[in-house]
């Protein structure tokens, strides 16, 4: 049956070319998607399925019920843009000045659509259900994944599969990883105030410009004498803003920056560290600060088990020179609230190809091959079934437990 | 005949208050003096004065030639507002939205002119003549005192006097101090030039926050390590600028400041040591840098024999208990550049009275009793008499000099 | 057969405990091992094998000739014991003070012997040769592993595998893991000149304790800012000596410290940039410096095929629940020598129980239960015997590579 | 009168060459002095003075009693050596081992001598009277001066006049100052109590090496930032230690330095922001530390009367051009403690000649003319007659006061 789908899927790629291009030419940024999520709904409610709008503010999540009773895969594709202005030269060139879909999330879409289509056709067939998350604004923070839980888009859900396409990984290629993939990322955001005045009388001041010097200095220690060196993390201020002039000492200075890290411990010890040292660091020359620490996203922790079904099942279906382990990163990504909640894992599927220049992510030439929308829908496809029918699962899970 | 110019000058005083105000009332900025050295000219003019105009810009030197053969002595008054907007409660508060006479130039141009002019009347028993230099620029880098002494306003000059209104000093007393008196100030620059890229990966990147930072914190050695302790200097970072956000390590840091030092050498050396102390901090992590060093006003040093003249003459008009040795200050003065040609001293004159609330030189609500124009004029009066009838003079200090 | 020889093995227990006891009592340091090679040399004669001695320097092989041909399997144990005093309170308490065997080489010798006497008298049976490598030196650096492999101790042999003794795992449980298991560890050593003078006058010096301080903060930003936060990095300064007394500012400062890295290319960047960061440092104030980086070990890098045959082969020995993939550590061992010449892998066997209290390794009351050398002995036997019968491996290594 | 004075100072000057020779050859270290003072009293007691020993300790004080009632004059000599070796290669070189006068004490003392031989000659013609005060322990906190005068050596002291021979300033000439002459000398130590560990898991531990190092980087600010720039102030850390080898975190370090500075103010500031800075540098990373400040000794600040009283009766011995206004210091003297309760003045002889080579204080081979005994005495005795019999000082203070 799955060759079937396969080939289904094949013939009905045009479309999804179309549905994805069209989504090129129209992006829309995060938390400010309108036109986006209402072609989803449009595209779901013409399969038939069951579908909530308006999920956790802007997500559409589609339901196909099975033909036999089973358990419940999710599917998840993003849908918002960056605030980039292409400079692509080709036809489907984003109509809206200054966004861009730059990371691929109009590959994810129209490939989720695909595959729910496809799958809409072998309804009767299905053991159980498959729902189609489709979630806005994953590109900032707070992302939508967090609404859209709390929203309910994970009632019922036995696992959850999601993909991302790659520019720099060539087409036909899956990456998997097992365990931490992609950091947790936080923001913090310090105010150091101290006492302005004459540059000429340093002593009746309370520097700003020289605390908050000392404070990123004593901040580079974390990393190398406070963290566990085998346990990743970052500290990196962004940005250091006080004075302007020459002949004046500022009576504040702003900095702000993020931390990236996987373990939870390491994640809280950071948060208060970053604290003690900006009090520490003001109390001795007696400035004050404001220390706010924002939590982004959790890690992204894919599990074992599913990670390992992905990777067979792309052994199978591409080739194991096609599928590789690959290493963690320290970037983030909301699929991590779902990982929290359920089983499953986040894979990449090369995107890299002939037809374009290679430029990363994020960038204003970024583009990759369409034609990656068929290898993430077949990964789907065939997870879906694996996970739907295999019923050993769970013993083969306590022989195989390490 | 000193007590009848003192007569007069009390006199004409109500003349002087009306000068002032009026420049009160329409301050010009550095630079852009129009109206201000037309009023000056004029009023020399009127007089009977020699005068030449645009002296090195925008300055005003009128010549009073005596009536007998002999030295020539300056005095100078600086006449230039600054871009603060005036928050007094005055009917005479600028007219002029941001620009204010915050430092008592109106004082000083005010006094000088009712200066010139009782000399002027008594120009017969004068043996000698009077430059007076009514300068342009004091505020800001570069000043007009140095263009106007290339274009001539020392030329044949052989001891020249300042005075400088001071709102914190009491109205009747008078600071004076010999040798090192303001301090020179320059001011620097410095580009750091890093590598830009993700928050998350700073391993790709070379962060000109922490290499700012750095240097930062590296020169605060040059003060406590390479300055002679007796030597008074200041290094000062006045601004630190760079990246905004909190995911993105911008590739660029911009540093500036101000150095306050009163030897030479100090100065030379501390220009030298920022550079290379940029240079390897820069230098370590793979940063570049740009740096400039703009040199500002020289220190003002006030000469010995003159000072003891003015403190003498101080002593004598207004009493030993009103006349002080003050301490040297780290600000600037572009009076210095007159000292580094001719002997002279630059002396303060309190203006601080129960008319006014106490504000400091710049703030929004400074004011000065304007009777310290009174004070002004008797010192310079005394001044260029004794210089010009003193023939013992050099002998004396030949007896003195220790 | 398996059995057979695991009952032997249980059998000669006694034998090998005292031969453990013995050790025990008579440490000895590295690189002055004499009596402790003896023994072992003497026990492998009585043996009958084919024994080489001063192997390296202090190194003893034995080479156990199976009775048909076959493939070569190397056994590794070292031999060397700490400068500590032991405070244990038992029988076989070290006689020699200040010297104990605090790391259990003295295990995982008699396990070694163990092993090679009850595979002696299976000699006919086993299809290829045993080495048995008995190590001098591995706790200082540099180790016997690198002049016992320059001496030919792994000519022909085609794997090896290597076991420690640990007190914080409980004893039944063996630890492994493939890839990245203990760091590359090196030296540094800097001395910074300066120079000297009085305390009161720093600007006639130049100050090698500021100078230090700045390095050592320097060097802080190696792995927060420069090592890839998903490579493991330690730099660590473990001494800053410069100075005595109150009023002299000294001339010289001597700062030592260790890198920890798996990468190659993390550990040449590292050396790389201390060098860089020292001299900048020191450039900038006028200092000058002597840099020595010194390499010791490797990084243990385990073999994946070999890692999971011992995984395998514990499972089956004792239990999946007893069989862990354990994290890495910083900490290095020299066994990674031999690793980078043939394929193996290093694994841990437990050796805490309620005989002893638990002290860490390196304690001055170090312990671990000697029936430890039992389950080296039977992991040890058993990868022998798999590996020297296990003629698919090459082909299934080709099946299985990801 | 004064002539017949310095011409029998001439004529005992072999006598004071002599007993300062013996000084030289017999030096006794600070605290250690036994001989020493024993012969300066039996000199004293020969000429028939009243005599008190062990003043304060190991001070010798005679009383000479004019012949006419007036005031009461002291002059002071310290008389101890110092722990070095001497390198000098003359007939009277130090016989005791790693002893030596190389600071001038001895000749310090002798001339002291001779001024209380020849004034006890004329004895009958003095008007009021001499107070000879002979100090122990100069070179070492604390020193002898504070203790004299809690044992009462300045009852009734009405001035004070100290001399230091200079190998510096050549013979003949005078150095004097008023006000801040020599620096208070304080010092500090400060011990870091952090939690060793091994270096590869730095995240055990708290560094004591990286917390020491920003703390003295943390210092460097308080004289560029804190200290009023027109206030000299050295803050130097002398000696920093912490750890050995290259493998183990430190679990402490120690740091020690000084302070010098001349106002009380800056003083007291800086021991305060020490113990800020040790204390929030500490706390930030978890580190504890006991500091501990000891004031030395406080700064000489020469009275502006009694300073200009030398100067002009060194012009009119010595000439003008022998007679300099010399910079202040950061070395320190324990003559602070006289001129904080009687006014004086401390000025400095040349001892500068062709007979040695310059070699600066404290060095092996330090040797001074001995002639200078001779302008120390005339100085001293010309104080003494001059203070004595002027008795309009008082009037003419109040009429000369600025």
């Amino acid at each position: 049956m799955l060759e079937t789908v396969f080939e289904r899927l094949q013939e009905i790629y045009p479309e999804m070319v179309d549905f994805r291009r069209d989504l090129h030419m129209y992006p829309e940024l995060s938390h400010h998607e309108e036109n986006t999520p209402l072609k989803v709904e449009n595209f779901l409610r013409n399969l038939g399925l069951e579908v909530r709008s308006q999920v956790g503010g802007r997500g559409v999540v589609g339901l196909l019920r099975g033909g036999k009773p089973g358990k419940t895969v999710a599917l998840r594709a993003d849908f918002d843009a960056l605030p980039i202005q292409e400079e692509n030269d080709v036809e489907y060139k984003s109509r809206i000045p200054g966004v861009m879909h730059a990371c691929g999330h109009d590959i994810h879409t129209a490939a989720l659509l695909g595959v729910a289509k496809v799958l809409t056709e072998v309804r009767d067939q299905i053991e159980g259900n498959i729902v189609f998350i489709h979630q806005f604004a994953e590109e900032v923070i707070p992302g939508g994944a967090k609404f859209m839980i709390e929203d309910g888009c994970l009632d019922g859900v036995d696992v959850i599969y999601g993909a991302h396409v790659s520019s720099i990984h060539p087409l036909g290629t899956i990456g998997v990883r097992e365990g931490d993939t992609m950091a947790a990322g936080d923001t913090f955001e310090i105010d150091i105030f101290g006492k302005g005045g004459h540059a000429a009388t340093p002593h009746l001041t309370v520097d700003p410009i020289v605390v908050g010097s000392q404070l990123i200095i004593n901040l580079q220690q974390i990393v190398g004498r406070k963290v566990d060196p085998l346990k990743p993390a970052v500290v990196s201020v962004a940005a250091f803003n006080s004075g302007t002039g020459f002949n004046v000492i500022p009576d504040k200075a702003k900095i702000t920056g993020t931390v990236r890290t996987f373990d939870e411990d390491v994640r809280d010890m950071i948060e208060d560290l970053i604290g003690e040292i900006v009090n520490s660091t003001c109390n001795g020359v007696g400035a004050t600060a404001k220390y706010e620490y924002v939590r982004g996203y959790p890690a992204v922790k894919n599990h074992p088990d599913e990670t390992k079904r992905i990777e067979e099942l792309a052994i199978n279906l591409f080739g194991s020179e096609n599928t590789k382990r690959i290493p963690a990163q320290m970037g983030m990504e909301d699929f991590a609230y779902y990982l929290q909640k359920v089983p499953g894992t986040f894979f990449y599927v090369g995107g890299k190809s002939d037809l374009f220049e290679e430029f990363p992510h994020h960038h204003p030439k970024f583009n990759v091959d369409e034609r990656s929308m068929i290898q993430i829908g077949k990964l789907f496809i065939s997870a879906v079934f694996d996970f739907l029918s295999n019923e050993e699962t769970e013993e083969k899970k306590l022989v195989e437990a390490p």
